[in-house]
């Protein structure tokens, strides 16, 4: 089964699995999705269910070669791991690039690039913030696949432009607009004030 | 119809209408879905739908009453302005602290609060990071109906019984785990990190 198969709760799982089995003494060969779910308080059904995504059905009564299943979920989440880069380095822009939660997914955010560097931000032992100038060929030299768009609305055509021109595929935009690309382009949508909106309106 | 029937997806849409009908010259006093449909570039059956689910149909070949309609969208998204408060101010916390993008949608962020407050931070003429002892009585205080949740995993439960103590009734949680609430708690999940391997799964 292919990556794209699978469904984004179950991918929100797998660190988990590969986090507990990893864990596991290293005498242990084989691993069950009963007793996966008995140490992660999870859904038998449910973990059975994901890992028969991610590695197929295991054997009866023995579960699964633990070398085997670490690949896969490794393969899964990280195997291919993904660079990105940020664009826009705003407020919300250096949050995301200062966030280590993400390269336990495989993405690996390289660096972001604005207009305006900041000011006296001395940030060394961070990742780096470049002007927009050098983006095209970053992009490039570095094989980026994934672009995150956090740049006003009004800029994010252009710098999506940009980066899909040099090799970017996937497009993260928290810009509030539509982005016009290429078919062969990913492009997810992340519109927080309309997230808080909704919640409000369940009040 | 309640506001917890109305989509998500129209929700995001009223702010456009509402910008644009305040921008009409004074003298018009009715508007037809079919002109905003045209004005914004957007369908025509969506933008009736979208009105219809906010202030009820129009009058056959003659639209809406301009100040009916906009009273109506205005309650739907700021009427009853809900009071927030962010918790954790982190780089998150702090960019969603700064944003002005939501106050559009009606929900004003009043404060956020933090064991640590930042060190040497000049936040004169931002909006300010309390300590997290004030939290309780600042919310009962404020009538803080919303809670924005960004603190790490661990301390995310502690400071949600806070809030819902404290009269909060909905959650926006960024933090990785499930809080556990009293039924008549809304909680909305936002996940940053899998929506980025999610997005990197469909390469």
């Amino acid at each position: 089964m292919s990556n794209k198969d699978i469904k984004r709760a179950t991918i929100g799982r797998l660190p988990q699995y590969l986090r507990y089995i990893t864990a596991l003494p290293q005498e242990i060969t084989t691993v069950s999705a009963t007793g996966i779910a008995k140490a992660l308080e999870l859904g038998e059904v449910q973990v059975r269910k994901d890992l028969g995504a991610v590695c197929g059905a295991g054997r009866p009564r023995v579960g699964y070669d633990r070398a085997e299943l670490t690949a896969s979920l490794e393969d899964c989440l990280g195997g291919r791991p993904a660079a990105a880069v940020i664009v826009g380095a705003g407020k919300l822009g250096r949050a995301l690039l200062d966030y280590a939660g993400f390269s336990e997914y495989g993405t690996n955010i390289l660096a972001a690039f604005d207009l305006h560097l900041p000011a006296g931000g001395d940030r060394s032992e961070q990742k780096p913030i470049y002007p927009m100038s050098m983006l095209a060929d970053f992009c490039t030299a570095n094989h980026v696949s994934i672009g995150i768009v956090t740049v006003p609305k009004e800029a994010a055509q252009a710098v999506t432009d940009v980066l899909y021109r040099s090799g970017v595929r996937a497009f993260w935009c928290f810009a509030p607009c539509r982005l016009q690309l290429p078919p062969d382009a990913v492009i997810q949508y992340e519109n927080l004030a309309l997230s808080l909106a909704h919640l409000k309106a369940r009040l």
